[in-house]
């Protein structure tokens, strides 16, 4: 089993749980300071142009009637973690959740009320000890993959993924653990949908264009962003997203590039602010004569969406969304689609023929930089 | 690009098709005979122990108002799936629908009215030649992994599952281009949970009990279900499902052991009747004393599905799902279940450790042979 990070871990989590014992020793009351993971304590950086946690913490505190529950289950879980790590173990989620769960003694009282409570305490003791679940060695689902020109290393075996023929490489859970050898690409294109993920690599685009393709099957897991973002920093390879043009498709690109409130305080690492959207954009339409019975009729939700994009609060002048609300090119975008209430699939370009996204829209929108970001 | 399938599927077509053009050159009104794709027309087949497509068939008609739309819309679409064979192209489903789509000359009135109708329209040309639409070349999302002791082929490639580390390779879908060239395993182990397979994968579970690790990811889609029957055609491996202990875990067996009513027309090349339920079972609760807090209580739908599985139908005599309800172990499961209206996941063995299901529960239950099917 790899181990790349779990002695630095190990020894993170070790000071942290032993600083409580001090607490205790010196008849201090032992607490943990915890930022607060919320829509109101998640602020965009301007700097590094992505979400992050803001400085707004809690007090966990073990003599606080409030607050005693959640003491005890930060430690039980980080205790769980800590077995694990010891053990050499990457245990799911879930598994350490039925390992932290019992009745507490001389009651009938459970160490956890169901897994949304143990999920909500592995993200606090993300945030508390600055490690990640995957520096824990904590798997989760995934379900993103990789093809292309880019060769990959993990337990000693090197993994082409330019020889995996129509097949590709499932991006696992602990990316980090994965080296990657080497690369020979010019960017990374991250597609929205599988489907057309298959198509390209049955094409070899990546042979032609001299890339690797990359799809998170609609809203990226944690992997596949991670793993987009390494490529991005080890590599300094541009990345493109495509989606189809209408809001569920920008909103899978904002969370590529700025990350989610959910997840802000790993935008760090998963975040890629250097990302461009390829398409498919409202201009395609009309430059790429999509036939007008190719479109969509935008919903209710899809409207709703699309404004919440381009929403500044009055009163502060704050954007809810800035790499949207503040970007001219997004704003003309945007208002496109308000206007024509129309929404496209990146498919609609089959009426031209089959090849017609591999051999035309792709390499044209990518030679003439015909971004939005 | 592999074309191991097209050269006959675009004969079968081409046949399909120009009997249409006999019929006109006859004066006779040209028409299509299809097999109704409903519940009422998918019946289990006791020999083959799998849900399979009934006789029952309709015209769809050239000169029938009601009809001529359907008669139309399947032309369209052969003739659009016929362009992508000969220009030895891989579409989409959503592709073949952009093909096809547009207004209809002197009309406004469009040639699909949406992707449901055109994706049934796809499925009644399965139906109508018995071609599948991996045969055609007919590309949809996939999400299925596998790994362990196998050796596939693809485009000259040979990717060997037992050296891609913590990663995995995702089955493409038209996994029948894959060829299998060689198999070091005695079982396939099918797992209904991504973290788990990652998890098993992690620990070379494959590797110290020979055998292979598939995962569907929930529901499985057609690919990795297609890859399972093709491990026990090709190779006579046993099959073993290993999902939670609830009705949504033993649909998802029920869908890789006897096929779906959607899907029933693919039974023959999809359901794998050879699959045995290894866990995990509601006498496993007891067996491997699983704590009484780590169950969950049952929701009403799960008690309502639990009941459908034993349903029979009192008139007929007829067992909607035959091989759960004429099934003395499933009877005795699903009562159990119902009696106790609770459910356990497979996660739940954690309280015995991190390591309990891979080098216990697992090789315990095949080793003593203690599935149910």
């Amino acid at each position: 089993m790899s181990k790349l990070y779990s002695h630095s871990a190990h020894e993170v989590l070790k000071t942290q749980l032993e600083s409580v014992v001090e607490e205790v020793k010196n008849k201090t009351p032992p607490r943990f300071r915890i930022r607060i993971r919320s829509l109101n304590n998640t602020v965009y950086d301007e700097k590094h142009r992505m979400l992050v946690l803001g400085n707004k913490a809690l007090e966990r505190r073990f003599n606080s009637i409030a607050e005693v529950r959640a003491f005890m289950q930060t430690c039980l879980m980080s205790r769980a973690i800590y077995d694990a790590l010891k053990g050499g173990d990457h245990p799911t989620i879930r598994d350490l959740y039925y390992y932290a769960l019992h009745t507490i003694e001389k009651t009938n009282i459970e160490s956890f009320n169901g897994q949304d409570e143990s999920d909500a305490i592995i993200q606090d003791i993300e945030v508390l000890t600055g490690l990640l679940r995957e520096d824990m060695g904590v798997v989760a689902d995934s379900r993103g993959s990789i093809v292309g020109n880019i060769v990959l290393e993990s337990k000693g075996n090197k993994i082409d993924c330019s020889r995996l023929g129509i097949g590709s490489f499932s991006i696992p859970s602990l990316c980090d653990q994965l080296r990657i050898n080497s690369v020979d690409a010019e960017y990374v294109l991250v597609i929205e949908k599988d489907a057309i993920f298959q198509r390209l690599n049955d094409l070899e685009y990546w042979r032609k264009n001299k890339c690797i393709l990359v799809t998170g099957r609609g809203q990226p897991d944690r992997a596949t962003r991670r793993m987009a973002r390494r490529l991005i920093d080890e590599f300094k390879l541009p990345m493109y997203v495509l989606t189809d043009a209408d809001p569920y498709g920008w909103y899978i690109y904002s969370t590529y590039k700025a990350g989610s409130v959910s997840l802000s305080y790993e935008s760090f690492r998963l975040a890629c602010p250097e990302a461009s959207f390829l398409g498919m954009s409202m201009s395609d339409i009309e430059k790429y004569d999509i036939p007008k019975d190719h479109l969509i009729k935008a919903s209710d939700m899809d409207i709703k969406r699309a404004k919440e994009l381009l929403y500044v609060d009055e009163k502060t002048g704050q954007a809810r969304y800035p790499w949207f609300a503040e970007s001219a090119k997004w704003n003309k975008e945007i208002k496109s689609f308000l206007r024509k209430k129309l929404k496209a699939e990146i498919e609609s370009k089959s009426a031209h023929g089959f090849r017609f996204l591999s051999d035309v829209y792709l390499p044209e929108k990518i030679s003439t930089r015909d971004f939005i970001n």
